[in-house]
């Protein structure tokens, strides 16, 4: 996806946010912001948000020194989310079609995105997805989804490629891929998380923490971008990339990085803010089930 | 009121919004984009929001070559506000007291602000304010508001200093000084626009045709900034400023402009966004109406 020039306010919001995560005292700050509005002029609008936003984290970064400001947060995402893991299991297992109730939670959790909504509320919108508030498994919020294509293409996998999103979210993730695994336990799946941290985007030992590890090998990307930015990924990774039966994408910042990329993907993602609805033709907080080829 | 890091995001989405109502091409939106983006780092934040403001509408104008990109929003909201004023009217006169309701009535009226709320539907903020669904005369809106020193202050004053907000707004500050007239018709009501257009503000054309002409004299603050800053204004409107017995100083950008200027002055206005809402202490839609000194 092309960045928007409605991206350029939301820009600042992410590095004013980042910036004071970082514990950055006003002048830093103001610094930040000057230092992010002298590299707008450069910004090509052909590239994806997710490379805008590299580099305004990467400007964060390089002012505070702080390389991970959002590691709390993603410490209490992975804890709450653990922590309403055995009730969202209990939905799963409780609904009629046990796999199309776990995709339709991994979306769900896909809420819980500090690139594009700013502070929010992980415990309040975790009790929201329990109480199925707003009523995504009631499907009145999909009006892009695609499953009955996504379970065939699913089925015929032998390899599948998961390309994470965020901290938090990791656990809905981790819930899906054990679906996934019980219906088809020798299929080698493969979950993709970024190299270093970004946002509140999964590393590793986020990955870890959901217990992902029991049914997946946990790859990197190789990149630190919020979104898998085919030009800045490991070789190592691209091969996977390419060879992988199916790729599923959770999250907007992948969707913005791919949609445009060469390989049938299946993409899972909550459209968060106007400019990704009108892309992908929803509104903003639907639930997209939908395949690019 | 000082620039907050907060209005950085806003100031582009105001320069985005009034570049696309000039008709620009996407390739002169990027172009005012990467001018206001370069003019950042020259903010003071000591500044108002007013002051950085003006810059930017005026990077649109010189770009675009469009003097009154809101021309059009302007004619539609005095069109619309004047279809409500009949009812907006009986709802002053069946009121307990007529003057408390045409304050909080023009405080509602702020709504119609280009500068703070992109895109706002004036039909549909005008009948909520009809149907009072943001409850504003059920005064739950209110926690701030010093209606009797301002009751008292009028009264003793001769000569009243009103200073307009916007377009459409004006139809309600007219309802308000037909009935400060209707009370004292020996009080001179001096009533101030912006000299120049920027965003949706009010000019003298505005005031005329909601009819402000048959109470009150219609002057010029002598400047084209969307609040009235001291250093922009003409010397006649300061000395028209400096003898007033009282001001009544009407919308935020107003407030952001004089708040700290020494003078009494009668702020009224609804807090549209979070920035403001914080520096007066305040929820955003509230209304307010405070007296600084």
């Amino acid at each position: 996806m092309k960045t928007y020039l409605e991206c350029v306010p939301c820009f600042f919001k992410q590095a004013l946010e980042a910036a004071r995560l970082s514990g950055a005292d006003e002048k830093t700050q103001k610094k930040i912001m000057d230092k992010v509005a002298l590299s707008v002029p450069s910004f090509e609008l052909t590239s994806s948000p997710p490379e805008m936003a590299r580099i305004i984290h990467g400007v964060v970064k390089k002012l505070t020194k702080k390389k991970d400001p959002y590691a709390r947060i993603k410490e209490k995402s992975n804890r709450l989310a653990l922590k309403a893991r055995p009730d969202l299991k209990k939905k799963v297992a409780r609904s009629k079609d046990n796999l199309l109730t776990a995709i339709e939670l991994a979306i769900a959790g896909n809420i819980i995105d500090y690139g594009v909504k700013n502070s929010i509320n992980v415990k309040k919108e975790l009790e929201k997805i329990l109480r199925d508030e707003d009523k995504i498994i009631r499907t009145e919020k999909k009006t892009i989804f695609n499953y009955n294509a996504f379970k065939r293409a699913l089925k015929k996998a032998k390899t599948v490629l998961y390309l994470a999103d965020n901290a938090g979210e990791v656990v809905f993730d981790a819930i899906l891929i054990e679906e996934i695994k019980k219906n088809a336990p020798d299929k080698k799946i493969i979950y993709a998380v970024k190299e270093k941290p970004i946002i509140n985007d999964a590393l590793e030992k986020d990955a870890r923490v959901a217990g992902i590890d029991k049914y997946a090998d946990i790859v990197s990307s190789g990149s630190d971008a919020p979104g898998t930015i085919i030009s800045l990924c490991s070789k190592r990774f691209l091969k996977t990339f390419k060879k992988a039966d199916i790729v599923i994408s959770k999250g907007q910042g992948n969707f913005e990085a791919l949609s445009n990329v060469k390989r049938s993907i299946f993409f899972l993602f909550m459209a968060k803010c106007p400019v990704i609805a009108k892309d992908v033709n929803c509104k903003v907080g639907d639930i997209i089930l939908t395949r690019k080829k």
